[in-house]
């Protein structure tokens, strides 16, 4: 797309730090790193959310997070490592082509995804579990 | 493993909230939900975390989360939907058994995972590009 950001640093019309490229994804560093060493993995086909990933890049998504989550961990021996992907603005989706967040944490750096929630009654989840049946 | 929680779960030891099982996964509702519909996929080999899945439940993952994300979406019609995975305590992992969190949002849902972080400079984020290319 025209005015997406992630496809103009795809297609090298913006500057990038790239850590890993094949056909079909671009890896590159965060500019507004959590951490150190704070990734993104970027479908080179524009694709708005996880909605719109087509089969191929399904598939092969976890597959490359490992293997770029076992490069930062072999490289920069971080504590723990989280893979966020964030999709529409409620959920904190800032640029609206997909990308995946690989982001390795470490001990103390002040970031808490979750907080701790209280337990949700059984009822409650056992009627919305026959909701979501699939 | 024995002793594991999701392992027990999986075996039928300790009830759940199934919303979708086939041969490699489980898909529960998470029982200390950070929002309504907040799932959890298993795959039911024990694996720690992202470094111990196998090409098979690699490939697989992604084009399950989008199903049910779909079913999450369809039915409750959420305003976003969050992906993620903690691997180890750093990372806010509590269980050690691999889970990827499915988190569908909610506007004003009070959840923030990640603050604004002021921009890397670009000669830290280029020294670091060169260590992790992969």
């Amino acid at each position: 797309m025209n005015d997406c950001l992630f496809c103009k640093i795809i297609r090298g019309e913006i500057p990038s730090h790239k850590i890993y490229e094949d056909n079909t994804f671009l890896v590159i560093l965060d500019i507004f790193a959590a951490t150190k060493g704070h990734a993104l993995i970027l479908p080179k086909r524009h694709a708005t959310n996880l909605y719109e990933l087509n089969e191929g890049e399904s598939a092969e998504l976890i597959p490359l997070a490992k293997k770029i989550a076992e490069k930062i961990s072999n490289t920069l021996n971080p504590d723990g490592l989280n893979i966020l992907q964030n999709n529409g603005k409620a959920a904190g989706q800032e640029v609206f082509h997909y990308h995946m967040h690989i982001i390795p944490r470490y001990n103390d750096d002040g970031i808490k995804f979750l907080k701790s929630a209280p337990q949700t009654p059984q009822d409650v989840l056992e009627k919305l579990a026959k909701e979501l049946k699939t």
